[in-house]
């Protein structure tokens, strides 16, 4: 376990290297955030220069152990509920108000990235901080939270933490899960100083929480395109996936004329590219992508018999997502009529989209235009705490531009000018947020 | 190892349920024919009912002894190369013409089919025999031939008789094949009595050998959607084999807008439709296939960085498979160019198409419409030991009717009434090649 008071040298140097301390006003500090970011990137480091923080690990109790002395620096009232999740709260002047919280996680993929997560955290936390230095008071509470294994690198699930703060967590189910090394869950979160029975007594009722932000890197290019520090996340994307067997005839490559063939591989390519076409014409956030093909017997001489082919579809309005998903299966069954082959489809996964209200989106809006940026609309395409809190509570997400969009992966990076602009809008939204008008 | 006198009794019994004994005349036996293949079939059966005899093993050496007794039993004077093929002469009324030939191999790939080469070594057996029962004697030589190790399912090389006969092996590189065993070529050819010496005196000048002639099973559909028994071979297609590499850019499926998106596996998708288009607007025997295709990363919500297609090209005419290849060529480049992304191709094999002469096509088409068969010309797709011979003298090939066209699998099936057409056909086409006129 690293040392709490280490630092990722090079992430520092690197982050501090191109930043404009023009950023630093109330309040606000870069340099504070740097540090903090790269004594983060010091815990788990690996070999690669990555992160590796498990959720339940000793890495990530030692990043949650760190950032708690910092919210204890920040003024605020720290303590952790049955699931792992730090809570540090933010007092008001009048704290009977339903609460304003944001936040993310210090959890990572295997050889992660420095910033997916922590940067949420450290921002909520900024933002405390600067109002703690400036003396301002909001008028409803205000929690920087850290949500516990939102990743799930452990036992193949993630969003632990969330789901147990908006109880969605199956007891039975959770119980069951083992992880690589055959450890249950509940031996795992013991060793972490949890248990179940606590772990249960994590959820909040909705109705004390007025809303959550989180901030996340975009793990995309869209910002980076536009040249853009901050976007706005219009709705989190539920993604579906389908399995999509095309069974053809298999045959030798060079005995069977072309006109006497029923090629499951020439069926499937015809059904890719509709899934790359449909989108497109549904809606300007839908996303349809195979990503994984299996192809049958697999010989270079052989024609290919039976293909599976996995579909993601994502779209951030419910509507929209099942029109695609209706689509993509019509275009597999007219394939294969019109190619006289077999097709078999399977739902895997449906995970509903969570919308971002109108009126949020139009707070976060302002809350941009005021630092100066440019508002740019777009999706999240992957799900994040913010997501479970949304099924429950209003939810609003600022994405911050990632370089070439690399994730899950020690070459994440963002630079220190566009996470410190996201702590201010972030701060601007939050202050929206926590005024009585607006509780 | 099976003894010799054994019948594999299920082979038998199907054979001769539905045959029609009105094929046996002018010396051809069905029930000979069939208890011949039914003896074969025993040697080497596999748990499946298949027939296990590779190159060089105990198998293939027990099914050369037995066919070198029906040779004696046929009046063929008996011989054995330094490769191993073995050679049985119907001498001559002038035997110093150069020889025509006929036969194929008696290996087979694991656990393959009972009919892949045996059919091709008895048929011209079989025409043999019925020379000498009803004493025909032809004007030049005639010699039956197996040929060793076609399958090559031992050093995954194969056609190795028929190379040595024809003086087509690199004794260099043969030394340094290992079977799947790790023991070298040498030890494998000497456990079964040959010698690296003979083994290269085992060529033959081409100008001995006046034609050779290979029955075999279509291994393909053509014939029997036709409903023709023996179909004439108007040409040996030589494959050429390309691995195109499209790489573009992974990315989260979620997170990356559609027009964003470099994906290599919609690529490859466009590609694989025009593997499948191009060959028809090129000629009626030209034949395109993807078979394999690696996909990378190959996460369900991760969008392909980079896909390896694997191509499999041929035609029977040089000329036109060079087309094709180019034409496919051009098409990775255009895909490539027209999405913003790389393409790499690389060329692992090419095998020149080898012609079957018009000439010699026209005289098998006499041979068919004197059966009263319909005459349906077709390629062969796969390289045969008449592949071999055909770089160096002229050859003609006879394809059977193959259930389904399902082949190298214990399901391989001919009717005996189609093989025995085929022995007519065969004995008919040997009877004016070996004429003095002819040759």
């Amino acid at each position: 376990m690293a040392g709490v008071s280490e630092v990722n040298k090079k992430v520092l140097d690197r982050l501090m290297a191109t930043y404009n301390d023009s950023h630093d006003h109330s309040g606000v500090s870069g340099e504070r955030l740097a540090a903090r970011l790269a004594q983060l990137a010091a815990i788990g480091l690996t070999e690669e220069g990555g992160s590796q923080r498990i959720g339940f690990s000793p890495e990530e109790r030692a990043a949650k152990e760190l950032v708690k002395q910092w919210m204890n620096e920040a003024g605020l009232e720290v303590r952790e509920d049955g699931a792992g999740n730090v809570i540090g709260r933010f007092t008001a002047q009048q704290d009977h108000l339903p609460v304003v919280m944001s936040g993310s996680h210090v959890d990572s993929v295997p050889n992660g990235g420095h910033f997916d997560g922590t940067l949420g955290v450290l921002a909520a936390l900024e933002v405390a901080q600067a109002w703690k230095e400036t003396g301002y008071r909001p008028d409803a509470p205000y929690e920087v939270v850290i949500f516990s294994d939102e990743e799930g690198a452990r036992f193949n699930g993630g969003l632990t933490g969330s789901r147990a703060m908006m109880g969605e967590v199956n007891l039975e189910k959770q119980q069951q899960l083992k992880d690589i090394n055959g450890d249950s869950f509940q031996s795992v979160i013991e060793r972490d100083g949890l248990t179940v029975e606590q772990f249960m007594a994590a959820k909040r009722d909705p109705a004390e929480i007025a809303a959550f932000v989180e901030v996340h890197i975009e793990q995309g290019k869209t910002l980076e395109d536009a040249g853009i520090p901050v976007g706005i996340v219009n709705g989190i994307a539920g993604p579906c996936w389908l399995e999509v067997t095309f069974r053809g005839q298999a045959g030798h490559a060079g005995n069977t004329p072309m006109n006497q063939r029923f090629d499951a591989l020439a069926a499937a390519s015809q059904f890719i590219l509709q899934v790359e076409s449909l989108p497109k014409r549904i809606s300007s956030t839908a996303v349809g992508t195979v990503g994984k093909i299996q192809v049958h017997p697999g010989g270079i001489n052989v024609i290919p018999g039976e293909v599976k082919v996995y579909v993601d579809l994502r779209d951030i309005k419910r509507e929209t997502r099942d029109q695609l998903i209706d689509a993509v299966q019509k275009e597999a069954h007219h394939i294969a009529q019109q190619r006289r082959l077999q097709v078999e489809l399977s739902e895997t996964l449906r995970v509903e989209p969570v919308p971002i209200y109108e009126n949020m989106q139009q707070t976060v809006r302002t809350a941009v235009e005021a630092l100066g940026i440019p508002p740019l609309f777009l999706p999240s395409g992957a799900g994040h705490d913010a997501m479970v809190l949304g099924r429950h509570v209003p939810v609003a997400m600022l994405f911050v531009q990632s370089k070439e969009g690399i994730s899950h992966n020690p070459n994440e990076w963002s630079e220190l000018n566009d996470c410190v602009q996201a702590v201010h809008v972030l701060k601007h939204l939050l202050e929206q947020l926590v005024t009585e008008e607006h509780c």
